[in-house]
């Protein structure tokens, strides 16, 4: 392959390229270079001031209320998918779920083992082509949860409004939506995210959870899966995931030196409108979402003749544009377009479709 | 403090410092800088490649027999206190547990909430300071397994002989003692160890669990902690620690230089026997636990004047000797010397020891 100009990888994403030099600066630097971030006790004092800034940091970039408590857990979001139910279910409790294509799907299947499971919506029959509008929400007002998956990743679809769920406390699977689309953390019981698309590398999760939603876990709940336990010993009830922790700090000094949330949302809309706007204009490319669904974050779409999709990846390669692919489960192209990704790569992408159409159209 | 000469932390434990260099290395380096190994996708060949290479290399050093699955889990140990008896009890069944320190007694815990538990032997009542013999184990001949801790960290405890339990399943967290200390992992069951201490970096579990034992999960065992998914998916269920599964293999290339786990072991046993000796030289040190149980890569000690154990730790500080203090729940002092450590690191503290009797005693 060409030299690499711009990575559309799904997970692990491509990182802001100043917060790539941060860490470079960091690794070689820290305590004159004897010892590294890796390596430092999780009782040392400038680990603890990190972990520290780091939430400080999240609850101000985020507007995270003061009910809240925020925890940074090992592993990536399907470890939420059983810790949403065991934490919040009791034993046995019922919940209602969303299900708008392949993570909300796997979050159906992982609760259905711990509870009574309605999916109070699903596209699975239009093959997830659009979000449920408000007035489809089958909802039950006595359920534990409502929970959803604001973005969409495999399937690119993304939803363009907040679930209205009365008393009834709403979940979000924010991994792919988190920092990069509106999300009003107070609208919501719980909002999970992993760090490996927005916010870091992988091997993190960050949880935000209305405290009054903790203290209620299943008694099979495994100890590191109890939120409670985590809230208590400010996640740090085992060695903490430390250098995961210390990224998404990185990446947060980044996003205010950059206009915070806003700025994020806005250059994120941008870079979307950019690619499907020249998906849209073509004769080729076609983005199978409803205009009003499309994912900021994933933008997935195919080409009319199916056997161009093998050129199109391999020619794209060859230009410096990697990791193309679409998901397994999905097939065509998929372009995540995360916090990393600077306006000029959706731009360099849509050209080079506007190029591949003017060869091979 | 003044300049770092050695930490001797507990976890994260210091890398061996051409690890550390390896690292830097390669993190300015990945694909002429464009990327790091933190960016690329979970599908990029060089990365698979590293993945593979990983678990040939643990495979061929630790001699791992052929029907053992190596499976390379996010998170640390404390998930394994829930995962083995998740995945061993069945719904209920029974397990013996050797109880010799803090960790094996967390183990406990943990798995009492999925089983029957037998304390099969416990060195409570003697605060910890022995291995309980072979022939005062309590087993159970009908137990699902036998879970015990060959090193304890926090109390320096460690077993100097593999417990036999005929049919019965053998267990053991290694975290403190896989490479540094001898283990056959064909006397096991299940040989499980966090990264943190002699293996990497923290956020990763290397499971080494024989195959037939696989498969038995209980119902309630959320997916991401079913031995079966990670098998069946070669620990690519979701996304896995890229990182700390890269470092590993840095840390598999250097022990192979160095002469593989023999030169581990033999070093291990040295730089403990430096310390143990100077210790037991001294008048104003205690090693409390009996000296067929002491611990090589966690040296406890006490100082007969309680009082002289804070001086001790800013003087050790100020000598760049870094993180001696013991476990909370233990107190005194604690020297781990993991793979990282290299034996001048021994000395130096050994050295210091004296020097500081010389200048208090």
């Amino acid at each position: 392959m060409a030299d690499l100009r711009f990575s559309f990888s799904a997970g692990p994403a491509a990182l802001p390229s100043p917060v790539r030099e941060r860490i470079r600066e960091d690794f070689a630097g820290w305590d004159g270079g004897r010892t590294s971030i890796l390596e430092v006790s999780q009782w040392n004092p400038r680990l603890l001031d990190t972990f520290a800034k780091v939430e400080t940091d999240l609850r101000e970039i985020l507007t995270v209320p003061d009910d809240y408590a925020v925890l940074f857990l090992h592993g990536g979001a399907s470890n939420q998918f059983a810790m949403v139910p065991m934490n919040m279910l009791g034993d046995g409790g019922r919940a209602d779920y969303l299900h708008t294509g392949l993570w909300s799907g796997k979050a159906v299947q992982e609760a259905r083992r711990y509870g009574q499971v309605n999916v109070a919506a699903s596209t699975a029959g239009t093959e997830f082509r659009s979000v449920p509008a408000q007035r489809e929400l089958a909802l039950d007002t006595t359920a534990h949860y409502v929970h959803y998956t604001p973005v969409e990743t495999a399937h690119g679809v993304q939803f363009d409004y907040t679930p209205e769920t009365g008393d009834v406390p709403l979940v979000a699977d924010a991994t792919a939506a988190l920092l990069a689309t509106p999300l009003d953390i107070g609208s919501h019981g719980v909002v999970y995210a992993s760090t490996q698309k927005n916010l870091g590398v992988v091997g993190m999760t960050v949880v935000i959870v209305r405290r009054d939603l903790i203290g209620h876990a299943a008694p099979f709940t495994p100890t590191t899966f109890d939120y409670a336990v985590h809230q208590r010993t400010s996640s740090r009830f085992t060695t903490p995931p430390v250098f995961a922790w210390y990224v998404t700090g990185l990446v947060l000094d980044w996003v205010r030196d950059q206009g915070g949330q806003p700025a994020m949302i806005e250059r994120s809309r941008r870079r979307a409108e950019a690619l499907y706007s020249t998906i849209d204009a073509s004769a080729m490319f076609t983005a199978p979402v409803d205009s009003t669904s499309r994912a900021w974050t994933n933008v997935v779409f195919t080409l009319s003749d199916a056997n161009l999709t093998e050129i199109f990846l391999k020619e794209a390669e060859e230009e410096g544009l990697a990791d193309l692919r679409g998901h397994s489960a999905v097939g065509g192209i998929r372009a995540s377009l995360y916090l990393g990704m600077p306006e000029a790569g959706a731009h360099a992408l849509g050209a080079f479709l506007t190029d591949f159409e003017a060869r091979h159209g």
